[in-house]
């Protein structure tokens, strides 16, 4: 089934203990596409500068991604730079300049409307509600955001809450939107707020999924070497609605395989640097490493 | 099959944001004993002083706990006192007076002495291992240590490892012991250090296990209204060797079955104040929710 993106595309600069990049590709929605590229072809909406090469939205086309919505504006691409400190665990963002992204209003081309699995990266909810007046009675919609929205948009926030089926936040973020310490809590409270499902992301300890009826622990599959963790998240969030568009739904027993996916596609992503891993990795090491995660936290 | 713990016995004082209690029974090898002591009947080696009431005792006895081992000396028992403080990750100890703790030297009983799983809680590691030359031939053995003893006895604590079977250590403990920030890494180094089996606790995040063909994430049950952390770490321990000895064997599926069984004791602990919720779980609950966990983590 159809299956759309609407979020960032990024040069990113990335500093850790170990090396540095720059300028490399990034941002949210292409972290999510290529990671959903995978399992479903992908439609994607953005937009770039005019110093964006071709060459970035050529190897997207190649790899499924229907580059029809990206816009490019006049002015430059989005530009992020940040460092990780020590295990990774600490992130500090160096610089944003946000340029053409930061006047973003995304026009959905019109044979992307009836797109039946949406993810909305993060961006402000008022710019993500402008997505769903858009498109036509999408399957499953999911939704991304920040602790800058939870702070300063709260009630776009409260709004778009009431019309997603899903959210997908980390822990400090799960935190700040309900005030509960306890992340058990945190999920559930946020359950009321509106959302079927709501995937709360831990980093390196993986996360949890809440519906009304469970709640579910994701353990993160144990990465030896953690080189980048940049777009882990939105991976994540790739593989999870990839695999959801090519099995066709969203019951209980697929959306476990598709967040087992989505485990295996961060995974991959922290092992190098930007989305060279993704790039390199095959749909046949992504199912290996899927059943060996699979086995792993099998109890017989 | 027989299993012998030797550790500490306290009255504990716990503050968290919700309540306080007082001298409360508490001490790693009483949780330990009362964990394993729903699978396996326990054989239990500490010290006491004269304050300790006869009716701990009994109740420990009543459990299937043999408390032939434990000594009363002159002097009051080990007491701790601690707080812990918004969700609860964070934990200050206030006081400690090791009191009869300070001077122990675990004498096993004879009718102990071939006991076949055998858990050494923390304490010294000079002191540990002067319980492996107390005993004959066990089966398996498992050690927990702590910050203190990495710090200051680790020459020690390099001869311990060499000799138990497996090792039970915090996230913290491991990247000290280790110098890697890397967990993954960490549990990796540690088995070249001797032990077979590696069992990286990470508090509400659960853990990892770590043997010579695998790292098996270990997710935390995910419970709702955590009351008090406090000997969450034993009870797990607790669960996974009381399992194993009423299992027999320490196979890797009876070891992932052991390890479902520690994380469901150690959800239960944290649940109530000091010891209280693991007196009153009985076997069904225990066993109901050690399908859940299985249930929760299958992916079909």
């Amino acid at each position: 089934m159809s299956l759309l993106v609407v979020g960032s595309i990024a040069f990113d600069c990335i500093k850790t203990p170990a090396a540095e990049v720059h300028d490399v590709l990034g941002g949210a929605a292409v972290y999510f596409s290529l990671a959903a590229s995978h399992f479903s072809p992908v439609r994607l909406v953005g937009v770039v500068g005019r110093d964006f090469p071709e060459s970035h939205l050529k190897m997207l086309a190649d790899r499924g991604v229907d580059t029809a919505g990206v816009e490019v504006a006049g002015g430059k691409t989005f530009r992020w730079s940040g460092e990780y400190f020590g295990g990774m665990n600490r992130r500090e963002t160096r610089s944003v300049e946000l340029n053409v992204f930061e006047s973003f209003e995304p026009k959905i081309p019109a044979r992307f409307r009836e797109s039946e699995y949406v993810f909305l990266a993060n961006a402000p909810p008022s710019t993500q509600a402008s997505v769903l007046d858009q498109v036509r009675k999408p399957r499953f919609v999911m939704a991304d955001t920040m602790d800058l929205w939870i702070r300063t948009q709260r009630s776009d926030l409260d709004a778009l809450l009431r019309r997603v089926d899903g959210i997908v936040i980390n822990d400090d973020e799960a935190r700040l939107l309900t005030g509960s310490e306890s992340l058990v809590r945190a999920g559930k409270d946020i359950l009321e707020m509106g959302p079927q499902r709501v995937v709360l992301k831990k980093g390196e300890h993986g996360g949890m999924l809440f519906t009304r009826e469970k709640v579910i622990p994701l353990p993160a599959y144990p990465v030896a070497e953690l080189r980048d963790p940049t777009g882990a998240g939105d991976s994540f969030a790739g593989g999870l609605m990839g695999y959801l568009a090519s099995a066709g739904n969203v019951e209980t027993a697929s959306f476990q395989r598709a967040l087992a996916r989505a485990t295996v596609l961060a995974s991959f992503t922290v092992e190098d640097f930007g989305v060279r891993r993704l790039l390199e990795a095959r749909r046949e090491d992504i199912e290996q490493r899927y059943r060996e995660y699979c086995s792993l936290l099998r109890v017989e």
